[in-house]
């Protein structure tokens, strides 16, 4: 079992005095800067921790999560605040690690596809500091979030399809545990079957099982030649439909994405633009010349077959990067369809074949709740995302949304799927987890208990604490 | 820390007697029995269980588990003992399960493009299966052995450049822990952000952890076009360097496999083939008719750069398949160079751009200790391989191998690489594994004696106990 809840204890003050003496000025205790820790973009409510710590090495991190133990004081880390499911929440109070100050590229190996970043990069500036190496990094949650955070969350976003997770990209990692040791899991190898993957565990473990501080991570080369296309369809199904037969003639697009009606709508308002108002997808092609022309002429003839109409290409970068920005602000185009609301975002993913009647289901459903909801899917993956658009004040609003949040998890599990694809458990599906993994959530557990034995690491999040 | 290492007791009888209530004659107690599940395919010495336990069902082996639990004897997985590092030999004496007769294919869905299978289905047997479906499972490590031993020791083999390992491979797992309990992980989704990664602290924990019974799989659609590739190089480096600019360029190479002079020499002989005796490289090619034609004018083009010659193209099946059979007989090719031998197989594999350095010193090293030793590697990913044939009762020999042995893996480590790129740590490497890991051997141990308190899972394996 997980140890008891920490309760807060009177030597926080003596702790902040320590971090203080340490830190200096990087150690605060404003409140702006609380409030602004312990929030990320989603619904849920914000929990400010008692101090941020603007840690700049891991060393640094390693002794602040030392004196944090020797106090039994909680640790939350924080990267860039752009989770969704209330990670940086402090729910016990502690102490925030802050890690964007630790925003170093460490090292590029172009021979190897490869580079080390401390964990406070983003993806953003990561690519930039790649742009003149011919290489870039392809994992695109919608915000720039920090690489740290997107190792703890195990993130994913548009280009999963072809160059898969963070599972898949990271090669290795430097992790301070829970007391305050530092270790170094993985190598620089491709592959290897050395022990157990103590990568992969650290991976998506949202800051419960140790603060991890670099990444190692998998490069890829620019391909020759890119282009986009975009395509209206009859009806969800349709386009599901098309991207079904494009996974399974192995055609290898590197983005497959789904907008419905409505979440269009909102792109066409919020981006400028004048797509046709049906569901759409939006195709990205890799490859050579002749490879992303033969990609492109074959997932035509799919569309076509299944109704698709005005197959748009964009081969010109400007007109490509118009159109995937307009995607990637998906999340804050579907916000201002309703000024001052929030969103209540979720995902959860299917197997594919599951996929039109899991979205076919769901707007049905959340047609009848009375809260605009737009979807958007990495349907490549499987994977879908509402965004429910609420007044959080409102009690009853937030009830209805969080039924419908409850149905749709709900379907998922039943059709074989799981209730996060992308975004996490934080504290907002701890339910939703216990649900769909069973027993193995106490093996879960059972791990949370050897590798931090008081509970201080991120507590309440991913298993109850 | 680990429980402490685990004496036969005197109640091993009694357990017999409980699991032959059980089981009736497929709890087998005779001596070639015991000695054939003693012993993997390696040059370590055996040691047989104490009984071996032919399990049909999870459910089964749920129930075996327990009773092992209760008596405090060990448990010892075996699927088609074909592995390279001693995984199987039952160090501390107990109940060997063999899961050979859970051999059911559960579950295809083609439309999905995974399946799931029992732990006892070898990859040949998946293959069959899936013949009439246009799909095929694309791991293939020389033998053809159980999905259950390939997902226990985080397996991989020539395709693992482009289609990855058995880390990419699993979706979810049927595992039975060590207190018999039965535990599913992961879900049918594609990717997942459902907290803890338990499907992959699974995949390459050996057995000791707890047994994999089921295990569903990613498959891929079987590609329109095939072809391969065979081109000698002047030099080993003049490979590596053709497979590094290949790899860069992003050419989506389905395998890229490097046998230098002595293999080649070796398959020629065994597979009554006629291969120029210099270090080869072996490519496969997948894809559309014209996406494998461009694939293979681009990489003939790098290879011409780099002194290739002889370029042969086999794109009948025939052709294709006489030689990748050869090259899957390698290891068997090698041992023929030698009658009467054992090979000390191992493998290492380094960040691709030392692949070349570590190739040429360790050639240069093993050319002078007086054994022959066949080198052939999965050059794509940084992986290869050595196979030292020696006489196993010459103690000089075996020592001589093992100093080899020795400095081939502080070679690989000091590259920033991996002490097994894909055999498995077993019993062979644990000394290796501490120098690779260093603390984070540490965290392992901790986790090892959350979920095997007693150290009854297959003990010491992977780490010492």
């Amino acid at each position: 079992m997980v140890a008891e809840p920490v309760a807060r204890t009177t030597s926080n003050a003596a702790l902040i005095a320590e971090l203080t003496d340490m830190l200096g000025d990087r150690l605060s205790t404003g409140r702006a800067i609380l409030d602004q820790h312990g929030k990320d973009e989603s619904w849920h409510p914000a929990v400010p921790p008692d101090a941020v710590a603007f840690a700049r090495s891991t060393e640094e991190v390693a002794a602040i999560v030392r004196r944090c133990a020797a106090h039994r004081v909680p640790v939350v880390p924080f990267g860039t605040g752009t989770a969704l499911e209330g990670g940086v929440a402090a729910l016990r109070g502690g102490i925030c690690i802050d890690i964007s100050h630790m925003n170093e590229v460490v090292r590029v190996s172009p021979e190897d596809l490869d580079c080390t970043v401390q964990a406070g990069v983003t993806r953003k500036q990561l690519n930039e500091h790649l742009r003149d190496t011919g290489l870039f990094f392809p994992i695109d949650p919608g915000a720039d979030a920090s690489i740290g955070g997107m190792t703890a969350t195990r993130a994913s976003g548009t280009n999963a399809v072809r160059y898969g997770t963070m599972k898949d990209a990271v090669l290795g990692l430097t992790v301070v545990t829970a007391d305050g040791s530092i270790v170094r899991t993985g190598t620089r190898a491709r592959k290897s079957a050395a022990g157990y993957d103590l990568t992969r565990l650290f991976v998506g473990s949202e800051g419960t099982l140790g603060v991890i501080t670099e990444i190692t991570l998998r490069l890829f080369g620019i391909p020759e030649a890119i282009s986009s296309a975009s395509c209206a369809f009859p009806s969800v199904r349709a386009a599901v439909d098309t991207v079904i037969q494009t996974i399974q003639m192995g055609i290898p697009v590197a983005r497959i994405e789904l907008l419905d009606a409505l979440q269009v709508r909102a792109v066409n308002a919020y981006s400028k633009l004048d797509l046709i108002e049906a569901p759409m997808l939006l195709f990205e092609f890799h490859g050579t010349d002749a490879g992303v022309a033969e990609q492109a002429e074959l997932v035509g003839a799919i569309a076509d077959e299944h109704g698709g109409r005005g197959f748009q290409w964009a081969t010109r970068p400007e007109d490509r990067n118009r159109l995937w920005a307009a995607r990637h602000d998906a999340f804050y185009a579907a916000l201002a369809l309703r000024p001052g609301c929030r969103g209540m975002p979720t995902d959860v993913c299917v197997p594919i074949s599951r996929l039109a009647d899991c979205i076919e289901e769901t707007r049905a459903d959340i047609d009848t709740i009375g809260l605009l909801t737009p979807i958007v899917g990495h349907v490549g993956d499987g994977n879908f995302h509402l965004s429910i658009l609420l007044d959080p004040d409102d009690a009853e609003e937030v009830a209805i949304a969080e039924a419908a949040h409850e149905r749709l998890v709900n379907r998922a599990l039943a059709m074989g799927g799981t209730c996060t694809g992308e975004h996490g458990i934080g504290y907002g599906k701890i339910a939703y987890l216990e649900r769909e993994q069973g027993p193995a959530v106490g093996l879960m557990r059972t791990i949370k208990a050897a590798l931090d034995p008081q509970g201080l690491m991120n507590p309440g999040k991913v298993l109850r604490s």
